[in-house]
C-alpha cells in the first residue's frame, strides 16, 4: 500500500514536473553590473562606507545573489581596467525585478546616503543567452 | 547505542567543520568580467560564433560558473552603457585559478579564433569582500 502511494506521487510529481517545465520554462537571469569610481579612491573610510551601502541593498527582495567587489591582483593587461574602486553585481529574475530594485526604498536611502561618495558610475545591464 | 552513536558522530563532525573552518576560511571568489564590442554589430552570424566561443571556455577547470550575456531592454538611463554587445562573467577560486584559464589551451583557441570578431574588450577583475 505505502510502495503504491509512494509510485503514485511520484508519477504525479514527474507529470507535474514536465507541466510545469512546460509552462514555465526557467527564465535566464538578467545580471546588473555596476562599477564605481571614488572621488576619494585613498580614502579607505569612504570606500568602506560604500562597500557597506551596497551591501543593505541585499535586504531588496529581488535580488537572488549580490556581489560586492575590488580589484583583485591579477596581471595588469592592457585590457583590464583597473581604474575603478568599487564593484557590485547583482542577479534578476527579469527587467521587472530589476525596476523594482530601482524604485526600492532600500535603494533610495543608499543614493541619498552614498551619491557624494563616488565621481564616476558605469552600469551594465546583460541577460544570460 | 544507535543513539549515543549518532550523538558521538554528530560531535565529531562538530568539532571537524570547525576546525576546518578554522584551518581553511572559505576563499572569497575571483570574479572575471569582460564586455565585447563587436566589429559587425549588426551581423548575428558574428555575434553568435562570439557566443559560442565563449561558451567553449566553460570547460576550462578552474571556471566555477560562467555566464554569457547580451544586452538586457532595462531602463536606458546616462549610467548604462548598452553601447556594448556581448558579456562574459567567469567566477575563479583566486587569481591562480584565472592564470590557468588565460594559459588554457581552450582560451587560446578561444582567442584564435574569435579575436577577429572585436574591435573593444574592457576587462574587470573583482574579488569579492
Amino acid at each position: 500500500m505505502i510502495r503504491r502511494i509512494f509510485i503514485g506521487s511520484a508519477a504525479l510529481f514527474g507529470v507535474a514536473s514536465i507541466m510545469g517545465f512546460a509552462l514555465r520554462p526557467k527564465k535566464k537571469p538578467l545580471l546588473h553590473y555596476v562599477f564605481f569610481w571614488l572621488k576619494n579612491p585613498h580614502s579607505d573610510a569612504e570606500k568602506q562606507q560604500l562597500i557597506s551601502g551596497l551591501k543593505t541593498l541585499a535586504a531588496i527582495p529581488t535580488i537572488h545573489k549580490i556581489h560586492v567587489g575590488v580589484l583583485a591582483s591579477t596581471e595588469k593587461r592592457e585590457v583590464v581596467d583597473t581604474s575603478w574602486d568599487v564593484s557590485e553585481l547583482m542577479f534578476f529574475d527579469d527587467e521587472a525585478g530589476q525596476k523594482i530594485y530601482q524604485d526600492h526604498p532600500i535603494h533610495q536611502a543608499f543614493a541619498k546616503n552614498c551619491s557624494h561618495l563616488w565621481e564616476k558610475v558605469v552600469v551594465y545591464d546583460a541577460i544570460d543567452v
